[in-house]
């Protein structure tokens, strides 16, 4: 299951577009942060060590915001468990908010993003990551294989958007397909300024260490947003 | 060959993303418009027809800008023979610029983006379509059948970008895959800002009026892109 991942195990060094994010993220000190689905801590305790502020850090399951507090020193970080369909926060109260691969398990995507725009001070970034639409959308997500074996990604139902059940970690996890397209004008439209948009895919560098990833590079696995009020 | 299409035989309404592409526009009469990539023509005339002010429609084709020639008779649209690759424009001399299916073809994006973005004036938009990555992107891009026999676009190659040859009107055309992000990271580059992007899919009223639509929503053909100086 998920604490087995090597990205909960190893923490953001497990994870391979964490060098990627990384990238995208501006300094941190001094800032109030917000973590969108926290996980067990590994981003928030990273901010810490950056010098934030404080840490918000929520997420919807008990057993990870348990972890995390266990896991956790610093005391500028404040774990909570909250439900992002069902969010509040404070007006203008952080000035960088992050989530890691949370956001396609939501269903009111509009709704969190207005949310979180209106929890941000002006001129704040917002730096997230989903799963890739091409990687979530087909009816059977799995690597096949051409007439004349080639590695394909066989996909369907792209611009079909709404529910999709997996059972990766657990049977029937729900997940919500957008285009991209969709994610990006919910942004536009909550008020934020689109910044950067990476379709993550494994540099070479990557690849020569762990030639698994090169399939990465067929289909993109998750999607990259900056964006800033 | 291209003067069969529906859409250079039938015009805009022979473009079956044209409704959207339309709703993306901007209010254009009085204003100074330059449409990169015009073909026969179809939409400088639309353009002029709505009251734009004048119309600079470029294209490489000698014969398309003849026969755009031919097929107009308004005063105000300028035709002239113009690579893309080797585009210069006045600075600030647009109030809208406007492309369809033409940018695909161009080797330097980034290059053309900073040229049409000093040519725009400050607030101008900027509405242009190109072929959706995904659709480019395949070592064999045509539909194929899964093992058990749905439907499927064979995926391959997506984050490598770079040529596409392929043997679409001509034998051996040369486009150029560039994923979403890099097209939109261009764009912001260039001093853009993002105001729209529709992966475009066919509604529901199309399908049913045209059932052969109903692959486009399988995996996606074209991007539409908002943009504003």
């Amino acid at each position: 299951g998920y604490s087995q991942l090597p990205r909960s195990v190893h923490g953001l060094d497990g994870a391979p577009e964490w060098p990627a994010i990384r990238a995208m993220l501006p300094e941190l000190k001094g800032k109030r942060v917000v973590d969108l689905g926290c996980g067990f801590g590994w981003f928030a305790r990273w901010a810490s060590g950056q010098g934030a502020a404080q840490v918000l850090a929520l997420d919807l399951s008990e057993q990870m915001i348990a972890r995390a507090k266990a896991s956790t020193q610093a005391a500028n970080i404040d774990y909570q468990i909250a439900d992002l369909e069902q969010l509040s926060l404070p007006a203008g109260a952080f000035d960088f908010a992050y989530s890691s691969l949370a956001f396609h398990y939501i269903e009111d995507f509009g709704k969190l993003a207005a949310t979180i725009h209106q929890s941000l001070a002006p001129g704040a970034q917002f730096v997230f990551t989903i799963e890739h639409p091409v990687y979530m959308a087909p009816s059977q997500p799995g690597w096949t294989a051409s007439a004349d074996g080639r590695r394909i990604w066989p996909l369907d139902g792209y611009s079909i958007e709404g529910p999709r059940r997996t059972d990766w970690l657990a049977k029937g996890v729900l997940k919500y397909h957008r285009t991209i397209g969709t994610t990006l004008n919910v942004l536009i439209h909550a008020g934020f300024n689109v910044r950067h948009v990476q379709e993550w895919a494994p540099t070479a560098d990557q690849v020569a260490a762990n030639p698994g990833l090169a399939e990465e590079l067929d289909r993109p696995m998750m999607l990259l947003v900056a964006a800033q009020r």
